[in-house]
């Protein structure tokens, strides 16, 4: 292993920075940290923390990590934004945080950007959160901003998922509330302390009972393989809490906190967190794959053919299944000659 | 070609709606039906609109609508909610808009949300387009929630993408700006009639004229092989306009409808028509590339032998990278044996 590894297995910050930016723009120095350093993963409580624009996301954030450094653990964010191609959103909430919790080092703040595909995107968060892990950070945070699909398949590396909403956010969260139960472990309502808490409260727990599943928790990731079980997709007997809070004034914190703790008892006593990190192992085996096969392809069909190709789909020659029957027989042909 | 199909190509509403349904659950049919379908492909204008939520998008696109009625052009619509895990946000688009739009039988509308993976929705968005293309509707538009990554990546199949945005967004529209360089081919502020208008109109001029694009739009999509020429990724000459509506009270729709028609005959000149098909064709076969990989893999690796692998890898006793190596020389000497 080498020094910059050993480095970031020992938690100094500088050789982290520098071995996620290595690992962010590379897919071969991702592989060669990521072989290096799974083994010493596996420790760290991984926790989603996503929710409607305006509900105090990155405050509730930051008044957790306090509360959690009280504690003398230490935490790693990785702030994601997907919705920007760019680095506007993401770098700006970095930026407010910076001024609170820089000087920590117990607490290490990472932002992403999307700058290619979301695949892309999805794929560089699980080895940042892995980097981490292994540097020996007790928690890592992972921020998304919105919580649509998107976001739903990068909070997936998660083991807890927290979704924060605020009281008064009128027909917007008609639509997310749905998707709530789909992937909440735990519910927060911040701005505790505005009119109308108590409303949005009473009716995100009625749909929590109401919901397709009763109250607990169903397993409606991803489906994989590897998740099948003789029980279906049977709840996993969790209870989704509702907690208040008022971030501002770090309110509240200590229950989430707390919670996040009684989160991990259960999952671990459950059988549950074998199982969610199969499910997130298959998800990223299943990426690296995909990666895999297409650059085996893009090596073995020669450029011209496949240029030749697309204009026929493009003038409507010939459909895309039957170029994509063409050109898996050349990669098998190339594969077998 | 079967019965269903041919009324498809007659444009007969009910054999489209039904169509489209097993096209949406089964990828054999959406093979099946695209194959036949695509020689007849290739008329419709494709035009994605997206923007802030609160833009009035809606509102737009059913002032668009009417407006192109008059024309006497058919329209489809597919409102696509990537946000929505369940049905609920785009429904309820749908039955608002229905009131309005519904008995005209040169108008269709599909609701479309996220049930799996944003690349199933994305799969699925581009085969709904295809069909109504081969049903001889003029225009296609692809209306979807944000402007976010996920929703850039379903309007890629578009032609022409109009970006929504109203007055006093406040900082929201910050992040938002620096992707609409990225996408827009055509801006819209709606709402036009409200305070502020001005300020956002000069300050999405100025945007435009400042950013990296200079005042023209760059081929900024995600770059693909097909794509690539000996220019680089220069601009195509097209000026990207900002338009003002009110769609409450459907003014500023002409200019709309007139605008679409110029980009097209701007697509259609400048060659920019072909190299975008071009790219949604790669984008397209790469997808179902993928798609066939991995159940051409899942029927190669047997259930129990994955399932170990897995759980080595949750258990941190194999890593990712190697799991992959062991599965593809799996697939690989299945393929040769």
């Amino acid at each position: 292993m080498n020094d910059l590894l050993e480095q970031v297995l020992q938690g100094q910050i500088r050789a982290i920075a520098r071995l996620i930016t290595q690992v962010e723009n590379s897919p071969a120095a991702a592989e060669q940290a990521i072989q290096a350093l799974y083994p010493h993963t596996g420790n760290a409580h991984v926790v989603g923390l996503t929710g409607s624009p305006g509900a105090g996301k990155s405050t509730v954030v930051n008044a957790l990590v306090k509360t959690l450094r009280q504690q003398e653990v230490r935490v790693g964010i990785i702030a994601v934004d997907p919705t920007s191609p760019f680095t506007g959103g993401a770098l700006l909430g970095d930026r407010v945080r910076m001024r609170d919790l820089s000087g920590d080092p117990g607490v290490y703040i990472r932002s992403m950007a999307s700058r290619g595909s979301l695949g892309g995107l999805a794929r560089a968060t699980a080895s940042v959160i892995k980097v981490l892990d292994a540097a020996g950070f007790d928690y890592v945070l992972v921020e998304t901003v919105g919580a649509g699909q998107a976001e739903v398949e990068i909070a997936n590396a998660a083991h807890t998922t927290v979704v924060i909403e605020a009281p008064g956010m009128g027909d917007e969260i008609q639509s997310i509330k749905a998707g709530i139960l789909e992937i909440a472990d735990i519910l927060v309502v911040n701005k505790a302390d505005r009119p109308g808490a108590d409303r949005t409260v009473r009716s995100l727990k009625m749909m929590l009972h109401l919901g397709p599943v009763g109250g607990t928790r169903q397993s409606g990731r991803i489906s994989s393989p590897a998740a099948a079980n003789p029980n279906g997709s049977a709840s996993d007997g969790w209870n989704i809490p509702v907690l208040e809070t008022v971030a501002t004034e770090e309110k509240g914190m200590d229950a989430l906190a707390e919670m996040l703790v009684k989160h991990m008892a259960h999952l671990r006593q459950s059988g549950e967190w074998l199982k969610r990190e199969k499910e997130r192992s298959w998800r990223e085996v299943e990426m690296l794959l995909q990666q895999s096969f297409m650059s085996q392809f893009q090596a073995s069909v020669p450029q011209d053919m496949r240029d030749t190709l697309l204009t026929a789909v493009a003038e409507r020659k010939v459909d895309p299944y039957t170029a994509v029957h063409q050109l898996l027989e050349k990669t098998e042909s190339k594969r077998k000659g």
